[in-house]
């Protein structure tokens, strides 16, 4: 079988292997503090061109969410995310396990807009009786969107700017960050987000690593201390090098565009089998996810020989399924895969 | 400089690289029901003679320690532990910051007793106004204890059996259980062990893993959803190959024990020479990690070639200091340290 | 003014008043322990026909609610409740305060569906990766809704089959339980409640006391230690005798009833002024409050004189407004309010 | 049986069921904003001299505890506390329920000295890896102590001088605030307070009330927004005037301290009888609370006729027991208690 399942059914990019080989026996000290780590940092501060940032390296992408949402929200505050957000459906309630209301809009696309946000905390602030209800305090979004759409430079200002007209702080989960930056037609760069958030994060697991997020964090406002949070939430590891080794990899030349850059051009040639061939789109992607509509018939004729993900019932004759592309998928495995799309 | 700082100062044992690198490209589902992972089950179970446990990889030990805890107690259940244990003085109040008092019992030796429980137990219970105080609601013990020492087989049987008559889960942390299963005169065997508590774990970071903690759930009752957990605490890797592979790795054919009894040789070797040179101990530790007594002018002299780790002030003018071996330590380390430790 | 803003204007009935002031100097023991709590129970046993449920007294609504669903609810599960459930829009999001996500559905007018329940849950169950979200663990409704209107017995017993099909539990928040017992039309009595759900609560601020809620808990799976859960959530009053005093009075003879009965005919009276007038509703509520809607321009002519809460926009020109009756509305308070609405 | 059991065994003071039934049927809005909550706020700023402060009225001392303190600390912090304090022994955890550690210290007579606090500072300072523990946010203490002693003004001083110095706020208790201020030999006032602390609160229930206590916030820092946290954690009541009419009574002409001093003397009344009788106690309390130190088998004389609390054990054959005085408390049941002391 052929898996397009995800993003994150290999191992790891054989240059972070190769690294993880090299260093095995330095010794250094734990948690964090470990030269690798600090040159990873500073790696990941050149990239985003924001030398003052604080740059954390967290195991996994719900612990980042839950890490710094909760760092960053008053015990009777909540997060303004759209509805289909990751930690609105697939985290398990973790935000709210760690007490913070999730205050949904409906997005469309999988984004949220600049209006949605402000109306949405004007109705808080009129109400009269708003201390009975949970206060917004900041705004989620992700960079790609969990249906693979991103937003624009345009889109991202002015959600920016409504965020700090109410005194909101914005928060970007890129656990595919790569596959967005490097998305066709996109007019955004790594400085652009370091400019426009107040904390984000890149994606480790899903591009290239075995493991591992770097949350950046630009406000000064949410830097202090925030090491205490990271070890309470449990993703502080003990061999913090390990992440440090790995994004140091990805980030001293340019691996993390280069590897994203491959997956988003495997993922624009399924994107364009299904396309000519007639099918259409739960939406737009531009980036290493696609969403084909398909007949459940010719589905089947797909399910032997590929592994995909089966994302929504379109109708009670049609599914929308997912392709993931990734820094692993091969030149061999699309070209079957657009074969078989044609003789659907 | 030569570090004993900790047992996670190098990166994982060669196997284990040796096989993430054999399988980092063959494909697998996520989220730790891959192959692997089930295998190393498989390994672990046959290795505790019990095939009716829950095995389940979680990515370290604070996160294991609360994950678990959380999962048994009740919201105004606390757990009882030792003063000195991790999860009251090392990890950032993440117990409490899911909701949980710390019940301590002062230890002698790290270790707590079968009669200290029935009484703190019993404490509660006498008093009318019970529901104004936190019920106790388990036990949490470390095996090997923070400090080096190790309960005897006879010593679990009490306490387990109190346990069992005040009707309190025994939670086993073992994030270092290799280096008390090794331990010098010890007589408890892993199977004892399944056998003596409700829960354990078996750490993999601190005994050659990269990273990784694997949870063995014993009593049913336990069992229930525990996935729900692991996700909402963050401790579920996307990848959950990359622990399946590390804990097969050691446990297919005994690697974890090997390398754990070479460990605890090193340390017995570093504690002969501080012996034989008249100095004393914090405690007997008959395992990885040393606790010797030593006046801060002849640390100085230490200090240029060693990492080692300051544990508390002994009294003005003496340090108890913290010496700990590994899987990693090499020969050639430990016999440059001893010729030192004859010299001072 | 005269106000018919909510139900918690006034003080207490006056038999209240008298009985505190009767039993003021009788000495008791505390928190709940005492001879009036005990008598208050029993006599709400009677009236429920209930002898073998636990009784308890707590201070308010929202602490009831958050306390209850959170002695249910194991860490990773949610309550399934309408869109417009107090829970989820009026108390600060206490229960996400407490660790548990509100799983939504869309009700209608303020009631949700057993289907809605059963599909609520099916959905989750069939997802392959239902560990990544939110379990379903209780529904908690409200009798009388938010808005009004009551759930018939029929209703009723196909939500609570479908909550023991699916193994969740049944919550009733009776907040103004009183006046949905007495509701024109209703065929629920409060026996009914207790063989119909797993716990509910007998609200006593709306209906006539100064405070205080009781809790009645059917089902056996949810007494134990109900206690400590009451006093960590800050809801055991000391003077616990003063929320007993309250509710055996209410309940001795009769008197909840009867004054919840008083309420609602005073808010028929409302509700026909309104109608006959051409009002109409936001919907069709049987209970002691109304929710005409009407033209801003006609609002202006009853501001002055009576205090009523906007409820929400209904169109650019109208409002939905809310009109509460209580025990302690006077016949000429509702006879100023209908003359005045005939003469809009 | 004459009751000595505790501060909280009658109803409230005469004057204040007077009031609540003058003002039955007066309406008013809810949740603390009336007219009534605003004249009792500015009665308490005025005993206070300190008009910029903001006063807010929740239900009970838990309550009021777990509010504060969660108001103030972040995620990672915890709070200072005497091993004897309130919060960590009688309130079911509810500190912890919310997140938070109790970093305790062992006090004397009940009390912690400031040198104390800055050295748990310093440790927590001085620990290179400070984040892997939880930090110290703030220090709690209790006006008078659960043991009936009070802090000197010169203490106070020296406590909040190193608060400051340490940038901890300290929250003072006052459950019992009043028969502090009234003490025997008290040179502290309640402007005193007001200047000496961050935030502290006024009991009522234990002094004259029915239940109530008013929370005073100081430091501007910790005034946002502090209305969500009351109604999150369950303290706002729906019918606020409630509280509001009791401390407006109590503080509009003095009742408060009235009351205060009675319950002292009559508690002077018994500890010289205790004394002369050559008694000793646990400790040298001046307040309302006397805890003299007597044979079991002479307790036996007393038990049929006097309510006391058992407070702990003090050999095999003493105990150590609690005798309360309040408002209530009768010149005949003392004299009556003093005859029989006398006759041991």
């Amino acid at each position: 079988m052929i898996r397009f399942d995800s993003d994150y059914i290999e191992g790891a990019h054989e240059s972070i292997l190769k690294a993880l080989n090299e260093t095995n026996f330095i010794q250094t000290v734990g948690y964090g503090k470990d030269e690798y780590c600090e040159k990873a940092r500073e790696s990941i501060k050149n990239e985003c061109k924001a030398p003052n940032t604080d740059v954390h390296f967290l195991v996994g992408g719900t612990q980042t969410n839950m890490t710094v949402i909760s760092s960053i929200l008053r015990p009777y505050q909540g997060v303004i995310s759209a509805t289909t957000g990751h930690i609105n459906g697939h985290e398990t309630g973790a935000v709210e396990s760690l007490g913070h209301k999730i205050l949904t809009v409906a997005g469309q696309n999988g984004k949220i807009t600049a209006k949605q946000i402000d109306e949405r905390n004007k109705e808080h602030l009129d109400d009269k009786s708003c201390e009975h209800a949970v206060q917004p305090g900041m705004v989620y979004i992700s960079y790609p969107t969990e249906i693979g759409t991103v937003y624009t430079k345009e889109e991202l200002e002015d959600i920016y700017a409504v965020c700090k007209k109410n005194k909101l702080y914005l928060f970007i989960d890129g656990a595919r960050m790569g596959y967005g930056l490097m998305a066709q037609g996109n007019n955004v760069s790594l400085e652009d987000i370091s400019n426009l958030c107040d904390v984000f994060y890149i994606g480790g697991t899903k591009v290239g690593a075995l493991l591992g997020e770097a949350v950046v964090i630009i406000n000064d406002e949410l830097k202090k201390d925030f090491r205490y949070y990271i070890k309470q939430k449990g993703g502080m590891l003990a061999k913090g090098r390990i992440i440090g080794i790995q994004f140091l990899t990805l980030f001293e030349d340019g691996l993390y565009f280069k590897i994203s850059k491959h997956a988003v051009e495997k993922a624009m040639e399924i994107k364009r089998a299904f396309a000519e061939k007639g099918f259409s789109f739960k939406c737009d992607s531009t980036t290493n996810q696609q969403f084909p509509i398909i007949s459940n018939s010719k589905l089947e004729k797909l399910n032997d020989k590929y592994g995909y993900t089966f994302w929504e019932k379109h109708d009670e004759e049609h599914s929308v399924i997912r392709f993931c592309t990734s820094w692993a998928t091969t030149d061999e495995s699309v070209k079957s895969l657009v074969r078989d799309i044609k003789n659907l």
